[in-house]
């Protein structure tokens, strides 16, 4: 009877580690959304004076690692891009995957009471921990979106959007 | 010590009233993307052979409202989009409206152990609740970027991202 009071009682809408398998899927999907840009058309296309994939996936760097970072450690770093180093698509995909090892190890280090204690993630922003993290993932949804178009304007394929 | 045990043991992730409020953010700023568009755009414009906004609309609201009704009343009826009832701006704002309020009233009939348990969206989509419920708010964040894309395109500047 008390053990299952306990568990209906610890319910989680989502837990902690769904939530992370959640972030990494899309992760994923990112990645092949970068891969699929030829290598020039990655630093270059661009519609309507948006920034190219690029460009984008610099700011997705620049936000998921070292935000969980920041969150864990209790760091209140500025934000700041580092893509003048990155000139090759394989730099970035290096890059990529060594954020994806640092967000995990990040996130295990991470309570379910964390989530919702408030952080000023970069010195900038206030908010709960657990809206910071889901505005990581939107934002890197959003834009991906925008890069969808951009391969289909420039005749690719992109991946299916439910594969994660 | 039994209170502060109890508090300890129901720490969410995410709470539902702040998925809800977190969901219905986004809805917020999608409305304000229709809205940007100018009426004929809304209907026409498109770039790389994608869907229009509208009839990216029409898959949102397709979505949105009747999944909730799905999930809460267990009922896999398939997937239906109605975009052929509707042929200005102020018909789909008026529709976007009432499923807000469509999506607060089921929402409300959800328990947190609801969100775990497995169903079977649309008779075709057979995964956890909060699955499903994320699926929804991603496809919409994917496909709204794609919208401030075409904005660009024609000039227009979208609503900011991260007010909802």
């Amino acid at each position: 009877m008390n053990t299952a009071q306990n568990q209906h009682s610890t319910a989680q809408v989502i837990s902690k580690e769904n939530l992370l398998k959640h972030w990494q899927g899309h992760r994923s999907l990112t990645r092949r959304v970068i891969e699929a840009f030829p290598e020039k058309d990655f630093f270059e296309f661009s519609i309507g004076g948006m920034r190219p994939f690029a460009a984008l996936t610099s700011e997705f760097l620049a936000m998921g690692a070292p935000a969980m970072k920041g969150i864990v450690e209790r760091q209140e770093d500025p934000y700041q891009e580092q893509s003048e180093e990155l000139t090759t698509k394989a730099q970035y995909l290096e890059k990529w995957d060594a954020a994806t090892e640092e967000i995990n190890t990040y996130w295990n280090q991470l309570t379910v009471e964390n989530f919702g204690e408030t952080f000023n993630l970069f010195g900038q922003y206030n908010f709960p921990v657990i809206q910071n993290i889901l505005y990581l993932i939107d934002n890197e949804i959003h834009h991906r979106g925008q890069g969808y178009v951009y391969l289909r304007a420039l005749g690719i394929e992109p991946p299916f959007f439910w594969e994660r």
